[in-house]
């Protein structure tokens, strides 16, 4: 198995942007060897992985012989080009516009908010308590989601998935986003389009495989 | 001269967000007209400007009859897929997913933690003073540009330009950080591979046209 597998994913089980990464090798049927990468015991800065990825960023895409890919829409493109069946971008400019836009909502204004550096300057230096750290995840999980419902439910582009009938990264963004406030158990505001397109992309197994709760490195129920 | 213009452009003199189209628009030699949306009073939320986009987002670009688009990067690769000359990616899927990356680690990884409402929620809700929303503000700052720089002083794939001899999004993405940087007035750690590259981005009319001192709606010197 290990001689067939077409990447090496340096990821950890909860990140959102290793999410993205599975679930779009899931949609086009390659294969990934995954390594985690414990962010809580900063392993992304060991010796070992900084020899891997001098970077030290998760999640890293690695292609036997070629060096680390990283950021996850990046890697998502890259994945597109390189793989175009089934596409995850509408063929039309201005389709892929709106994808594209929805994507960085979600993974550009949304999620850099909340990940585990920015959570330890808010303790280490600004400080935060555990309360104040949560109250700041909600508000910026709630702000960010509730634009995206604003578009979703108003704009006339929007289908059984963010864009039209078929799953676009718009999806993989916006799932990514909500799996990760379930893990965190984070009150969020009411969502109707967004419940609605992920029950349907949560429903398929491409979405389903890649869930935190059933990644190797996750906690048990 | 109205009548000519190809796009009108929602922005605002300093955000580096606006920045990053102008220089886009300039590089193909595109025009828009530009409107300056005030953030500083809130025009954002105002009436007036969520007739025009319903989101409340700048930068938005309008052409004629179609629905704005929104978040810079989404709307540099739209500008790059309908007017592709100059290209402002690279040809080959890796080239293009460095770029990209780079283009990531800035937009996505650093901009979004200094943006005006979260500096409001750390003043307003997280008691951060203005010596400590500076302090914010230079860590992230630094942080991004340092990651930068590693990458593109050690990377193979360096050119003049972040990546090879021609101009990208990753340069456009890089500009943006530095020139907000200027406006801020930021302390930043030695950058010298990305000194050498602005320097060579700001002496070309497309950058120099797009700083934000340049602008309509800038404070006098």
């Amino acid at each position: 198995m290990a001689d067939n597998t077409d990447f090496e994913l340096y990821g950890f089980w909860r990140t959102s942007a290793t999410y993205r990464v599975r679930v779009a090798l899931n949609l086009k049927g390659l294969t990934a060897r995954e390594h985690d990468i414990n962010l809580d015991k900063g392993e992304q800065l060991s010796a070992d992985f900084l020899a891997i990825n001098p970077l030290g960023a998760i999640p890293a895409l690695i292609e036997s012989g070629q060096p680390p890919m990283t950021e996850s829409l990046a890697i998502l493109e890259f994945i597109d080009e390189t793989h175009p069946a089934p596409p995850l971008l509408p063929a039309d400019p201005r389709g892929r516009a709106r994808v594209r836009s929805i994507a960085q909502m979600l993974a550009a204004d949304t999620h850099p908010l909340i990940v585990p550096r920015v959570r330890k300057y808010l303790t280490e230096v600004g400080g935060f308590d555990q309360a104040a750290v949560k109250a700041w995840m909600t508000h910026w999980f709630g702000t960010g989601l509730a634009a995206v419902e604003r578009r979703l439910s108003s704009e006339a582009a929007t289908g059984a998935f963010c864009h039209g009938d078929a799953v676009t990264i718009a999806d993989i963004c916006l799932g990514s986003i909500t799996v990760l406030a379930r893990v965190n158990k984070l009150a969020l505001p009411p969502l109707p389009t967004i419940d609605r397109i992920m029950a349907r992309c949560e429903a398929m197994e491409a979405f389903a495989k890649a869930d935190p709760m059933q990644q190797a490195g996750a906690p048990k129920a």
